[in-house]
């Protein structure tokens, strides 16, 4: 099998990074080599990026230039991360890609879905074969997302009408592209599991998604 | 008279820094106000990526993250320090601007020209009301950049040939722009600040150049 992109995407507290990290223990447990990732974020210099953007505050920077910061991350990251590891033929998981943008830079704050998405073109051009969208009730989502927030405080910060506006978001983009999987992330973290491994499992034996 | 935007441009070395204070004061003589800025920098926010791109190795980043790095600064710098001031009926004195991007990551690391004027016109879209050009021998503004250089040695690093490039990139640039004026940066400073002073009073005269 060449190299497989799996990003995840979902509203904070939608359990992307506990569910990642057990479908890479699942994909492991079958042989595959496995490179688990975040954005913003997963190389070096793209860490360096995200405590720019993410500590702060909320107001530091104008969503133009929060929107240059995330995709010069994303650029790093993938240059450095994800090409690489997808040439070594290994799988890819990415907590959170180039959809995050879309939502929380391009629809939450004002329409800048054009300047996003031409900016993706230039710039990173890349799109994950498979993306699992981790839909959940925003309420439910955010007080996941409060009770174990740190100094990483932006999105959590912007409230409930910010969640819903975003889970509305990655609903639309998701019924736009078929490279997306919607999973229900409501319940135990086994109950998600299974529902996550049956939809890779899935993409897993038709080859790319 | 509304706000006038001037940028300085130039190889290193070429006196940039030094005749913008001089011209700033001279301006100011002259009952102007004047803020006198840089880049990379120029705002809280863009003097952070400022010490992101410049410190550390020189291949740490791709010619392309450099180039997302810096048009993050300067859209934070457009928002925050330019603009502001524009609109105050300021002068704004920048030492570089978005021509240093496109010489020094778009032409001198491979044609990347393209890229960087599309994102321009996507991010920034506004070019000064005057550039001068500070022109000189590149092995004279090497070495007076060489004396003087701290731990920012990412261009002075690239050594002679990619200082030659930058200067025939620049002469390049005017050639093509209304906006630009060469200006014979050989000779003491006594000597270049007054052949600035009569390129500016020249443009002032005209009301914008």
């Amino acid at each position: 099998m060449p190299g497989l992109f799996i990003s995840l995407e979902g509203i904070d507290g939608s359990g992307k990074s506990t569910q990642g990290k057990r479908l890479a223990e699942s994909l492991r447990a079958l042989g595959q080599t496995v490179t688990l990732t975040r954005e913003p974020g997963g190389s070096p210099g793209a860490e360096e990026i995200r405590r720019l953007v993410l500590e702060g505050a909320t107001d530091r920077w104008s969503a133009e230039t929060e929107i240059l910061l995330f995709t010069a991350a994303r650029r790093d990251h993938l240059e450095k991360t994800i090409r690489p590891a997808l040439a070594r033929g290994e799988v890819v998981i990415s907590d959170r890609f180039a959809d995050s943008t879309r939502i929380f830079q391009g629809i939450t704050r004002g329409d800048l879905s054009q300047i996003v998405d031409r900016l993706h073109e230039l710039m990173i051009g890349v799109e994950p074969d498979l993306t699992l969208l981790f839909d959940l009730d925003p309420a439910t989502g955010l007080s996941r997302a409060t009770a174990r927030a740190g100094k990483e405080l932006r999105f959590e910060d912007m409230g409930l009408a910010f969640q819903q506006k975003a889970r509305a978001g990655f609903l639309a983009l998701a019924a736009q592209h078929p490279r997306f999987r919607v999973v229900d992330a409501d319940g135990d973290p086994d109950t998600v599991a299974a529902r996550v491994w049956q939809v890779v499992s899935a993409a897993l034996g038709q080859g790319r998604a």
